[in-house]
């Protein structure tokens, strides 16, 4: 029997995303995403089609340049302007009953006793819905903007990390005992004060003296999300995450990448089915694969090479930028370093005569994954990386929301058909409908589990 | 012609907030604190009812005590458990059209850089009618939690909020001008770069470099309220606040703290009309006075003593929670420094052959100003508050959410009859609303208009 997908929509509060400059097309409401109108309509469509959940990424001030110029950021919205996601969530949660709600929030934006707060509020305003996409930043505005004069070592920023987590699971997991909260009108008692425990956390990077305040929620810990993808953040993801994304190029790059976090995970007492792996992929849907091509070349069209070249030199930090996009790379093998072994591994994979440039090789290395076809080619596509052990699709959009309305119409049909995605949502919050026969809270292998001091 | 008065709805994402122990009423909803409905169905009958705001007052960690005890914080729910109230506002903004949004939120727990992206996202998302209450928090534990070592001291608390403040005019006024954002489809321009800022705050407490996150929202700075108190808070709120709130015993009392911030903002060159101050008042309503008599008994019997000391002792810093609330004054004159002239006064204010006692002393100088009677009279009483220069009301609720109802129904139809509330919402943002004939923004007399460097 086919096993079921999990299938998650990427956005962004915010006019630009991931494909660059496509807020300009005709059918984009992009533009409105300041207002609730675009998100609790695309939520309550997403909940129709049975979409496990949406999932908000944040990016604290992109640092990108096209051309040694930052000024295509703000005037192609390359990220920017951003509103905060969590805010969107209880608007959503109220519009909605079973999809899940999920953001980024970088680990410098809250301290980690106000974000414990923030996220148990909206467990319970959502029964047990949310999901925490756990990111370090890794650009150098985002710290100037929180105090720090740039961007710390990996080694910081994941050691941070760390602690963070170690202050939240302990705010989530351990404060307030299960049974703690009577509600006892009667006897006049609404929390037993022997089940609420102050922590006390004294870390290099974070003091917290203090019990939680909010009650536990329905999962306690938000669903844990990831997309580490050097060492040191595989490492990270395999510790403490429950959802991982992944960016593969191809199944095998994908099936390299869910090996090598499986092993890790393994090594820190986890289990094969701890984790479950997301890969990012786009849908251009036509009802003939010709269909779909020309409608990817029209898509294409809106694109905006520079705002692609600087999303790409922000996110990565490579600082490729600074060059003309026509500029050919045979030219440049030498002047940053790092990043020559991959130049010239592009220039010998370029077709005779072809010699590569630099919106090539950015178009080559960074775009995300784009499939266009028919809904059952679509299909296909799925399973092939399904077959090598991906538990989901994290769909990204391509014009806003109506890349996402084709995909619900044409291709969810087809997917369910296939037994590839669920017909209806389980029972329970986002954490068991994701991982089926278990609890609503974080299983016993999970780090945070040794903050449940009384159970 | 009588001018119409502000009303706001105090409230807090809690079981308990200022009648402790109501939650216990058969009637009292204030246990479903956690989940959306109740505020839904609060906020939209609040609009039916022309209510201009509901306000959700925060409180960082209670550190009351009775008996020398906390325990009761937690049993009788003083505050605790807590949700952080910015999490509802987008739910309540899609509830509602016209009815101010507003919280407060302490400068402790978010940095002055996030905080400005969560309170522009929500002003863009409620079409300009969020509010926020400026607190610096006043009590040890919510310090503990934030790294700190304890209380700073009242110099360094306003001098850390000013320098907050500071931070966030500069990203909300300052970073990004007018016509920076063009939204141009045909020219591909989201956003001017030409009209956005960097600003470069370094401070003694803050570093906080780039540009503001999020575009400029309908009110740019939220409606700013402050509840200061001491002669630092009131100069504090006499340069900040558009709002104020009161808790006197008498318009006579009101109308001596309002002449005193009026003539220091005049010293700060505002003008008498830039601050609106609202009295915090309980009613209690029956069709006659007996009946309103008789419903305050019933309600009071409800009142959990211990909870209302820990409360009082908590937010006041006066340590009265160590002795038996039925301890006498007159053994304890000599106890607690700076308060041996408000026990002497109390001694000699009771009625002859009475020796006040602790409770008493609480009672008498802490407890929300209560009026019970007819509608009619408790309009005779706000007028009173009227006469003397009070410009609204902000209604504490004894039932949750039945008192408010209560005042709906009988108190509102009076109130507008009178000319004393109005009788529909006026149009624009709650800055609008609320300063009939200004503008959006705040006024060229507020400090933080120093910052609109581009105009």
């Amino acid at each position: 029997m086919t096993k079921r997908m999990i299938f998650t929509l990427a956005v962004m509060d915010s006019v630009g995303h991931n494909f660059q400059g496509s807020w300009r097309h005709p059918d984009s409401r992009s533009s409105e995403y300041k207002k609730l109108d675009l998100w609790t309509h695309l939520v309550r469509k997403a909940e129709a089609a049975k979409i496990d959940a949406i999932f908000f990424t944040d990016q604290l001030g992109m640092t990108g340049t096209c051309n040694g110029s930052e000024d295509i950021v703000l005037e192609m919205a390359v990220t920017v302007p951003l509103g905060e996601p969590s805010m969107l969530i209880s608007a959503l949660a109220q519009a909605t009953k079973n999809i899940g709600l999920t953001w980024t929030s970088s680990i410098i934006q809250h301290p980690p006793f106000t974000f414990a707060r923030m996220v148990s509020t909206l467990d319970h305003i959502s029964d047990g819905r949310v999901g925490w996409n756990i990111v370090t930043s890794t650009n150098d505005r985002a710290y100037r903007a929180f105090g720090f004069s740039g961007v710390p070592s990996h080694e910081e920023r994941y050691g941070r990390a760390d602690e963070y987590l170690e202050v939240v699971y302990k705010l989530w997991e351990e404060s307030w005992e299960d049974g703690a909260v009577l509600a006892d009108r009667e006897r006049g008692i609404y929390t037993d004060p022997r089940k609420v425990h102050s922590i006390s956390h004294h870390g290099p990077r974070f003091d917290v003296d203090g019990y939680h305040l909010m009650e536990p929620s329905p999962q306690r810990s938000p669903v844990l999300m990831q997309a580490g993808g050097s060492p040191i953040g595989l490492d990270f993801a395999s510790r403490h995450a429950e959802v991982m994304f992944l960016a593969a190029m191809s199944p095998e790059g994908a099936a390299k990448q869910i090996n090598a976090v499986r092993d890790l995970a393994r090594g820190y007492g986890r289990t094969a089915d701890d984790i479950l792996f997301l890969q990012g992929l786009s849908f251009v849907i036509g009802s003939t694969e010709d269909e779909a091509a020309r409608k990817l070349e029209e898509w294409e069209g809106w694109r905006s090479a520079e705002g692609q070249i600087a999303y790409w030199t922000g996110l990565t930090g490579l600082d490729l930028g600074q060059f003309d996009p026509q500029t050919r790379l045979e030219d440049l093998v030498d002047t940053i370093p790092g990043i020559r072994g991959a130049f010239i591994s592009a220039i010998n994979a370029a077709p005779p005569g072809v010699k590569p440039t630099v919106l090539n090789f950015l178009t080559t290395a960074f775009k995300p994954h784009t499939i266009a076809g028919t809904p059952d080619m679509i299909a296909d596509k799925i399973e092939a990386f399904q077959a090598v052990g991906v538990d989901g699709i994290q769909i990204m959009s391509v014009v806003m929301p109506g890349s996402y309305e084709e995909f619900f119409e044409h291709a969810v049909p087809v997917l369910q058909k296939r037994g590839l995605m669920q017909q209806d949502y389980a029972r329970g919050t986002l954490r068991e409908k994701l991982f089926a026969g278990r609890g609503a809270h974080l299983t016993a292998t999970h780090p945070a589990a040794r903050c449940r001091r009384y159970t």
